[in-house]
């Protein structure tokens, strides 16, 4: 499993094997890879105007809001409650994530079921490792998708199994002919393509889970930001008995907040709570109490308006240049999240990548997320440059898509 | 591997296997355990006067200095070291751990080799996970010795292997007739038994390391509190390029802060950091900026001089309370640390420590620590009870130890 795991990051680049010299950190990691896989004392070659997606604007990261709710937290914790407790996490942080997430997202939970962790990635490495201990050795993924969650799970025990996507999201007839007991999917956006779950699709999906006894891991990275379409809700609130509901703070705060939530099924409670205690993934109280402070108050809400609205400005500017370019046809997957894609005729995206690359533009090759798919194109992340940084990497993109 | 950890856990009480009904957490967790394996919904039963070992006094955190650091951090941070960063943590976070175990306890280290964690068992779990990968099957663990610990290292693939202790610390001598590679030791202070590892066999470890190229996994647990002796170095400093060294603020600051290091020889460095990564393990990077701040301001060491008076106050109380009652020459492991032991002639000290628990005393039997060891007594935990709480257990344990 370890050596899989290891040709596994190997293929998706996040490792290089040297003849003779053993594996180390890949120097540069797959460009647009989420938390980057830094090679010590080498930082990665990065373009200058950086398009990678899912990195949020950290400037706008609610610096005050942060030290007042850390303050008020600490003025009123009992003593206690910064010693050891319970493994899940503060239960009033519980309670006020576990109605934050019935509220916005429609999850069906309770506080005794919602799980705080480090992070989305934190609470998959978890969940995966607690399904593989359950017998579970394979995991439909989308195809494409992400490959950062993909190497989360292998490296858990989890086999990634492509499962094909469309313009209605993950391809569940598919699924159904496979033999996997397991799938994670991205149904409020799916990434990157960015089509929503129909509700058929959600509803198939929940009778194939039903049908096999099967496991739905909801991945909802960028639910908080939709722009021109009606609010989805969680595929959770379908099956709670059969759905594990994950998310974080990462993408909504900042990355340097490690804070997330994983709400899983009753059955599955106290082996995903085992698996978290058995590698040390102690409850960060502190901090989850000052993002349930912030929830609680209302400025977290505040907070997400003014990032939907400054998001919303950037992705209008995306689609503005590339009609320009008379490229409007191929981009897609706008309605919602940090990131547009752009369809490419050039079967070779990672050569087109390379040459933006060389041109100061840093965006990811849409064939980097695939592993059967033959979808090819660029991945733009718009939300963590300026204006003027993406107006001005839209152009380069616009003028190489159109001459190259 | 996975069965056999199920296995590991169960046996030192973690886990309840229910014939028919699979395996849960345990509804009381083994007492004394570090971080409790709450079950869900079901707090363990816990006498009122809280003698476990290893729990810091919280009432010290020092809620004004975490919340001006925090402002000061965030007043500072350009916006970039909010997103995602280097693996290792912040570099300017590693810069000042660094120094600081430099001058505190003598570590040779750089910032590049100093990695920022989530509290010393994650450094642990995701050390013993990498040495797993590289071959590593077994791991000398001291015997007695700490219980979590071992199953962190079991949970990640290393099975421990006892090694007996004396009032030198780690026999060594054992150590070198067994053939595990690996080992983990408590050189400051022997958990539980208290025993400082003597400078003959500090020298004896390395050599043993350096014959064999082993490993030396050092627990920095207590390091911070000593009260009647002369400061020790780590162990790390004699064999820097043998040596992991782990040390966390979960005892100097709360358990509710998960921040930690791992020092790893520069072999190590790339394996740790892409098992940090793959298991999704991103460096919580406001922590870690907010703890160096503590460092860096003189705060950190102003609050652990405050913390070493206090303790000293009540390892002072538990050696009077206990030599009144006839006992002083049982007692050990009392030069430092947050816990003295005391030994008992009974070899049934669980039995004794749930005699105490029904007379409203938690404390934890040393036989609970031990493997093969036949070392019987009791631990006891000085740093979280008040002082008349502590006084009213001691009279307690007293009463039961000189009648019982």
């Amino acid at each position: 499993v370890v050596v899989e795991v290891y040709e596994q990051l190997t293929a998706e680049g996040w490792l290089v094997s040297r003849a003779g010299s053993g594996t180390s950190v890949a120097a540069r990691p797959p460009a647009g890879s989420e938390p980057a896989a830094a090679r010590p004392s080498e930082p990665p070659r990065l373009a200058a105007l950086d398009l990678r997606p899912a990195r949020p604007d950290v400037t706008a990261f609610p610096r005050t809001d942060w030290v007042a709710a850390t303050r008020r937290v600490l003025a009123d914790l009992p003593h206690e409650d910064l010693s050891y407790g319970d493994q899940r996490g503060h239960p009033r942080a519980r309670a006020i994530v576990a109605a934050y997430l019935a509220r916005v997202r429609g999850v069906r939970t309770s506080p005794d079921r919602t799980l705080l962790t480090e992070g989305f990635s934190a609470g998959l490495s978890a969940v995966a490792a607690t399904l593989a201990t359950l017998g579970v050795a394979r995991l439909g993924v989308e195809d494409p998708g992400g490959y950062e969650p993909r190497g989360v799970a292998a490296a858990a025990g989890l086999a990634p199994v492509p499962i094909p996507v469309d313009d209605q999201g993950l391809r569940v007839d598919v699924l159904e002919r496979s033999d996997v007991r397991a799938v994670m999917v991205t149904p409020a956006h799916q990434y990157p393509l960015g089509a929503v779950l129909s509700p058929e699709r959600r509803h198939q999906l929940v009778a194939w889970a039903r049908a096999t006894d099967g496991w739905i891991i909801e991945d909802d990275y960028d639910a908080e930001f939709r722009y021109d379409r009606a609010p989805v809700g969680a595929v959770q609130a379908l099956a709670p008995d059969r759905t594990i509901h994950l998310g974080s703070v990462g993408k909504t705060l900042a990355p340097a907040i490690r804070v997330g939530w994983a709400v899983v099924p009753a059955a599955l409670l106290e082996p995903v709570v085992t698996t978290r205690h058995v590698r040390a993934s102690q409850p960060a109280t502190l901090d989850h109490l000052v993002v349930a402070q912030l929830i609680d108050e209302g400025r977290y809400d505040r907070h997400l308006r003014g990032l939907r609205r400054r998001y919303r400005t950037r992705r209008d500017l995306v689609l503005e240049v590339l009609a320009e370019a008379g490229l409007a046809d191929r981009v897609s997957g706008i309605a919602a999240g940090l990131h547009a894609v752009v369809r490419t005729h050039d079967p070779d995206d990672a050569a087109l990548a390379d040459t933006l690359c060389d041109r100061g533009v840093q965006a990811v090759a849409l064939g980097r997320y695939a592993m059967e798919s033959d979808a090819r194109g660029l991945v733009l992340g718009y939300a963590q440059p300026t204006t003027s940084q993406l107006r001005a990497a839209l152009e380069v993109i616009a003028d190489v898509l159109t001459t190259g």
